[in-house]
């Protein structure tokens, strides 16, 4: 599959470009991809010194597997050891830097909490990002967005309530792990399906959930790794009209859920 | 549903008898659930002090549902705190206990290593299973045979080629994520499903795969947690004629992945 934009723009690019020396730390991210923006807003919020390769998963080159036989970005290269999946990364991340960046609580039954709403979201909230967008029939589509709005009226129903992050005024890995589909949840479902979140009006629930995603979208290491939005659009265009041939694709169109 | 055998026996029944009396950690397993053995195995291992309470999650009563409203076993609760999803509990296991007693690796990039071959386990050799079983057409069960030996077989290549386990002679996390299906990949396909593993004889990744059952199988924490056999086959006979109405058969029986 061809990336129709093959490289960062607008902040994201500015990000890339200060990390194109040489670093111990070697980052496979692809600008456009979700789960590679989770491992690289975690990069910029701790500050890591990192080399950022954009990768692209899809021509499934020689080099490319031998990082990752299962021919997925990110990876994170390090030590002679690649590292893959965005949470194992992430956890990763977090157990080569230091307290004064935690992204996890340091209190252990904290860091359970974390790591169950994280598993909601893999769960729960991204599986149903993709059936909404790959839908044909209005009745699946429907569903999907029964599920999606399930699974985040939970999520938020766990939220510390004065926000505006998941854990008050902190911002931690339950955030940066559903921070590259904020976007995706408001502007993307609304491009390609029409499909708009309930507003700020609707209660409680959406006026916690708009708080928390204008939060996240101006963090500024979320800020940093998202290009310009009409770019995301061309890629995306395949899964809306249910083409494309990723593996999130392929499991989504055989009723499988992916994250 | 009905649980046919409402309590451990064997020699996982001695081991619940001497965790009856309370302690500040409760264990809500069910003796029959291979997700909350995985947890089980790593209290016994790290010889936790907890309290077992044997759970059946199917009848969803409301106190069951107050400490896990996805009305899934294994909960571990402490401190006021309900922990759910094998996982997430085994990370919360590994925070609270000291390196003494350690089942992640110490160096950070070996922890990596074993992560990612959890998330292996959990997404190419766990939903096998119950495909396998679930499976009431000749050509699904083959399809879901195939993708459990090609599962099997990469994980057998990552190992340690000594063994026996994972990481070598060191029982880890990933040995006791795996270690549930152990028994249930030998004697319960074979006995419901007539599927055989490839014996020894069949190559180097076969033998290095019964070594590593071996190990397991007879490791003090899986037999002390581990019933007679035979008490297992009335519940799962509900999965192979694919009449079961658990979460994970529903999943299953319509075409998604269970884990
Ligand atoms: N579970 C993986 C999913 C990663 C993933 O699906 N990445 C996509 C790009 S956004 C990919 O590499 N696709 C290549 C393919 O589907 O062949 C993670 O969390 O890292
Ligand atoms: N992902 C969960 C799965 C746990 C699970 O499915 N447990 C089963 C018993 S083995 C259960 O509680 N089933 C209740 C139901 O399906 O309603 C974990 O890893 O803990």
């Amino acid at each position: 599959m061809q990336i129709a934009c093959p490289e960062a723009s607008g902040a994201a690019l500015r990000t890339v470009q200060t990390h194109e020396s040489t670093a111990a730390l070697v980052a496979h991210p692809g600008w456009f991809c979700p789960f590679s923006q989770r491992a690289w807003i975690v990069l910029e919020e701790k500050k890591v010194s990192y080399q950022y390769k954009e990768t692209n998963p899809h021509t499934k080159d020689k080099n490319f597997l031998a990082i990752n036989p299962k021919g997925l970005i990110p990876v994170i290269s390090h030590k002679g050891v690649n590292v893959s999946e965005s949470q194992v990364v992430m956890e990763y991340l977090e157990d080569i830097t230091g307290p004064d960046v935690r992204m996890y609580p340091a209190d252990a039954l904290q860091r359970a909490v974390a790591r169950m709403w994280i598993d909601h979201i893999a769960k729960k909230i991204v599986p149903c990002f993709f059936r909404v967008l790959q839908a044909q029939e209005v009745e699946k589509q429907r569903a999907a967005e029964t599920d999606l709005l399930a699974g985040i009226t939970d999520f938020v129903n766990a939220m510390d309530p004065g926000g505006p992050f998941f854990f008050g005024d902190w911002f931690s890995m339950v955030d940066a792990f559903i921070a590259p589909w904020m976007m995706r949840s408001e502007y993307v479902m609304k491009h390609f399906k029409g499909f708009d979140m309930p507003q700020r009006g609707s209660g409680p629930v959406w006026s916690r959930w708009w708080t928390f995603v204008e939060a996240v979208q101006t963090r500024k290491s979320v800020v940093d790794t998202t290009s310009e939005l009409e770019h995301y659009l061309p890629n995306l265009q395949k899964y809306a009209n249910d083409t494309a041939q990723t593996q999130a694709a392929k499991a989504t169109r055989e009723g499988r859920d992916y994250s």
